[in-house]
């Protein structure tokens, strides 16, 4: 997190600590195509979108399948990987040119140790990234491809913009065909 | 988290702490079909499973579509209606007789407060959490119904002797007669 996005609605930091944080983690750019985690590599990283747009993907019998795109303010990490410190299945790549933070387990430690009102913060940010996880898996489950089209069309209207129609198809579970089909039968409502 | 149940790896907190925190968050039991939280209330607790299964579900055109379960050594939390104090989008509900330590706001702002040890074992938890909810997101995602059923098999096994098969099929995502297709074909292999 760079130092102007901190945010810690508790008060648990003070506006001194904020900024010495913040220098402590560094900010990054990465090129568009950029691969930043490997199925198989251990996640040394995670990530804080300041820029750009991040997706995960798995390859599943030779085809890419999209789970996750995290945009500006969205935290990006594979986190059973980087928790567990063990390897990871999927796979992380930049979209777009990335104005990236990053964090690593050795500083996320000792910025914890020297700064304890930053686990505070942490932890904040987690719950929401973590409600916001299991929201998505919600509408996964419950809805139709169509729906959960309408529902990035009314929650993440940028998203649409931006990312190309091959990678929203596989997110949403369709074929790119269908992906046609389901935004000409929206568009002629 | 019962005070026999807090791990911190990260070494933030010292054994009294842990004690001391532990007493400090009630433990309660719920007897089966008791429903913790509904669609439209606002999440003011979260619960962490000491034994049995809590269950989440929405209710889609009348019909309950299970999203989660969550069983011993589980956090089980409508994170994004306890994160922001919103109403929930959905209910959930003691499949099993449960206990359950349970925490509100105000009780986790105020120990964090007192031992700030334990927003770092938060953050730690949370991640753990949030890491499995991604991969179960990425598993929904790239897996047919057959394929997750087995996914659960492998990882859970437990689970499909516990739950009532109607709630597994909607959590699968297929009407029950699939499941018993399913299950029957797995079997015969």
């Amino acid at each position: 997190m760079e130092h102007t996005e901190l945010s810690d609605g508790d008060g648990f930091l003070t506006e001194e600590d904020k900024e010495a944080i913040g220098r402590r983690i560094p900010v990054k750019e990465y090129a568009k195509g950029t691969v930043l985690l490997r199925e198989g590599e251990v996640a040394r990283e995670s990530y804080f979108v300041l820029k750009g747009c991040v997706r995960c993907y798995y390859i599943i019998d030779g085809e890419e399948r999209t789970t996750a795109f995290y945009t500006e303010n969205e935290s990006a990490a594979a986190l059973s990987s980087y928790a567990r410190q063990s390897p990871s299945t999927h796979f992380m790549q930049c979209v777009e040119d990335c104005t990236l933070s990053v964090l690593t387990h050795e500083n996320e430690q000792a910025l914890i140790k020297e700064f304890p009102g930053f686990a505070a913060l942490c932890r904040s940010s987690m719950e929401v990234g973590f409600g916001r996880s299991q929201d998505e898996l919600a509408v996964y489950i419950t809805r139709s491809p169509e729906e959960r089209y309408q529902h990035l069309q009314d929650t993440r209207p940028e998203l649409l913009q931006r990312i190309p129609q091959y990678h929203l198809a596989t997110y949403l579970g369709v074929k790119p065909e269908s992906l046609s089909r389901i935004r000409k039968r929206l568009a002629n409502r």
